[in-house]
């Protein structure tokens, strides 16, 4: 459904912050020889935080590239309000893809959460970076100002949010699509492959989460996050 | 999401047909063997085409298996008309994962396609077998009475439906919560990586096609067809 080429300026490059005059690193430098960027091009440079703008490439070299701010972009594609997943840590490679699909999908943040039938317990330093570089990529192949933060696993009793908290659970009655609240932050939580535990879902009903179906059959751990993501991006934002 | 432990008779065993004494083969011997299932034990045999019943181990030994047939089981959890999901061509393992998801969230058919910007234009009939079987796999865990058809690949201009086509454009105006009719066939068609022409999009709609939106942000197209499915499994079905 993506495509890759865009308007003028169809190249997103992350930097630190949006100034008159930006200096890449030498990864970002490979990255728009690999492009075939010459000096004088318009790219688009944003700073993941949700600033977006138009600039021109002044100095391009081996390993330094110089870039003039031009006009800022607004309208980006983000939610109106946050939307953060909370998801239960998974085997494998597998929360890589959760993260990239969850950050197409326009989530601002990763919660990952250890649950009681969690077959994880912890992430390692070096694969909790990876994830935060995936979804780095995932933002600027997706055209998202904003870079979704991967945060540290917490028990999910530690859990808090703002705004209202949807919980996907089998053989819950209530949709998404009717019970979805912009006006407010949203999180979603999703369990690890055992499922989350009736006292887990209790406990988050009785703090104010709404669980919600996700159909009548039984879904993957890292299909279901996905899942919910896409009905609320099929609601338009 | 997923519990892979259920109530009596919770292993499921595809059969080529639902009789009195069913004979299985090889390799799902195997598995019963894996699972520590023994004689005298209840299990759940399904033929794939939507039929499913109980059945109990009558003969077990290193490489025969013979079940009696049970009660029927009724109320599975499939959707009101047969859903198709209509999907061009992907690079790689990335129809492997496409197929997976799609089988949990309850299609009925795997329809793939070539089209205009497809980067692959076939499929081999090793690989299409493999899909076949990962959609059986896929049922199974799932708990669906039905294995979804996965059908080698059609030009799309060649395309035909029953009830509804919904295609996945980005910047389409129309939600599926809002277009979705359950009282026919429903069929979703996801493009390319490098997206269908407006060409193509204009044919589907010339012919009746809807165009729905997955939100602002553009998807990769592996993650469209999960998105669009889980839209439609989040309404209920």
């Amino acid at each position: 459904m993506s495509t890759r080429t865009g308007p003028a300026g169809g190249h997103r490059v992350l930097v630190p912050a949006l100034s008159a005059t930006m200096t890449l690193g030498p990864r970002e430098v490979r990255h728009l020889h690999v492009l075939r960027v010459q000096v004088g091009d318009m790219l688009r440079v944003f700073d993941g935080q949700g600033h977006e703008a138009l600039a021109v490439v002044t100095v391009l070299d081996d390993t330094r590239a110089e870039l003039a701010l031009g006009s800022t972009l607004v309208g980006v594609a983000e939610t109106p309000h946050p939307l953060t997943l909370a998801a239960a840590l998974l085997k494998g490679d597998k929360l890589a893809e959760v993260v990239r699909a969850a950050t197409e999908l326009g989530v601002a943040r990763v919660q990952l959460l250890i649950t009681a039938r969690a077959d994880v317990r912890e992430i390692g330093a070096q694969k909790l970076q990876r994830l935060s570089r995936i979804a780095a990529e995932a933002a600027k192949q997706s055209r998202r100002a904003v870079v979704p933060l991967v945060m540290e696993p917490i028990p999910l009793h530690a859990l808090t949010w703002e705004g209202q908290l949807y919980v996907a659970q089998p053989g819950a009655a209530t949709r998404i699509v009717d019970a979805l609240d912009w006006t407010a932050p949203v999180t979603i939580l999703t369990g690890p492959e055992g499922g989350l535990t009736d006292e887990e879902v209790a406990g988050l009903t009785a703090r104010g989460a709404q669980a919600v179906t996700l159909g009548p059959r039984i879904l993957r751990a890292e299909t279901a996050p996905v899942a919910l993501l896409g009905a609320i991006a099929a609601l338009g934002r």
